[in-house]
């Protein structure tokens, strides 16, 4: 369904910068026994049956070699298609959804589940850009929602538009259009509201009676 | 009360880049600080009995002497204790606020008014920054929130905290610091939220009912 024929070059892809063509060395140290002593301590290698693939990318994103990313280095290596850096607010979602152990890095496991989810939201983005802007306009943002259940009317899906587009919207013509980053963390928004509300709303009938407490929490439980 | 003698040299300021150090207010109510609520129009150069000094700021930032301040422009010129540049929703959140003629750009009068605010919460943050940090933690955000009307529990305190901070939080330890920008988009979040929840609630109980359009409409146009 995505990634078809398309009619002229795709815009500068977004997700993770500089796309592994360095030469890596073709075989991997095993890890050698850290402690104390005069040698040199080698990179460690990629676990055993790891993606030779996976690992350079990898290693790629951890700068320092330390066997881990932090949230430097995976905001140096995200990019959207004009280049500008993803945002913090999206890689801190990015990071509460895959730092599972909750150590504040990113390891060599835990960084499979966040390639395989930026390579799919980079499908989806694509395939919803369909004016190959590069960037997600109004027509497609209410499409791509709609695509994952959620038919948000007019009034909504402009304000989704407003709150995500990478610059104000001045008073005339259209929104400026929302960047790779930011259009993951509407749709993530938009998605995590939703479903806070539906469980909240348990009789089903599309209204909900909410305390302060329960309000706020539920917002600020959004990314 | 506010900036009374520091024990220690302050962090590098916030806001503007090389801001005036000079002639800062010693003085202003427990409020946060206001937009304008005036008319604004255009000048293509300083008004009649314009501040010299704030014209000279307006034109530093004008870095390509259009007259007017671009998006661009203003967050280049907008930095954090840190050396950061502001994030693009504070950024988004200020020309919001003081872009009254909705053109996109900032002209001189508007920029008095953006000025002002940006100086006022200076005053603010490093009035609640007490361990002079360069940014705000925990104790510090209740603290302020407090200030401005804003009790809230312990939990959501801390869901503020962590979504605000400019890392994300990691399993142990405390959560990282707040800088400028967020701090102030967190006050102007938490005080957009309570006063729409109190507006909804007009029976003052305490708790609304809403359906999912009122619900979705209220948190997408909080900043």
């Amino acid at each position: 369904m995505y990634g078809g024929g398309y009619g002229r070059p795709p815009p500068p892809p977004s997700g993770f910068v500089a796309p592994p063509m360095a030469s890596m060395p073709s075989q991997y140290g095993r890890q050698l026994p850290q402690g104390p002593g005069g040698f040199a301590f080698q990179q460690p290698g990629p676990p055993p049956g790891a993606d030779p693939q996976l690992w350079r990318w990898f290693s790629s994103v951890d700068e320092d070699r330390s066997g881990t990313i932090t949230v430097t280095e995976l905001q140096t290596a995200l990019i959207n298609g004009d280049w500008t850096q993803f945002d913090l607010d999206t890689v801190k979602m990015l990071m509460s959804i895959f730092d599972t152990d909750r150590n504040g890095t990113i390891n060599f496991t835990e960084f499979a589940g966040l390639w395989r989810y930026i390579v799919d939201w980079q499908n989806v983005f694509r395939h919803f850009d369909t004016d190959r802007s590069g960037t997600i306009e109004g027509r497609e943002l209410a499409e791509a929602l709609r695509s994952f259940g959620y038919t948000l009317s007019p009034p909504l899906l402009n304000l989704v538009e407003q709150k995500y587009s990478s610059r104000p919207t001045p008073g005339y013509g259209p929104p400026p259009g929302i960047t790779f980053d930011r259009f993951v963390r509407a749709c993530v928004v938009v998605k995590t509201l939703t479903e806070a509300f539906q469980r909240t709303d348990t009789d089903r009938d599309g209204w909900i009676y909410i305390n302060y407490e329960q309000f706020m929490q539920i917002v600020l439980s959004a990314p």
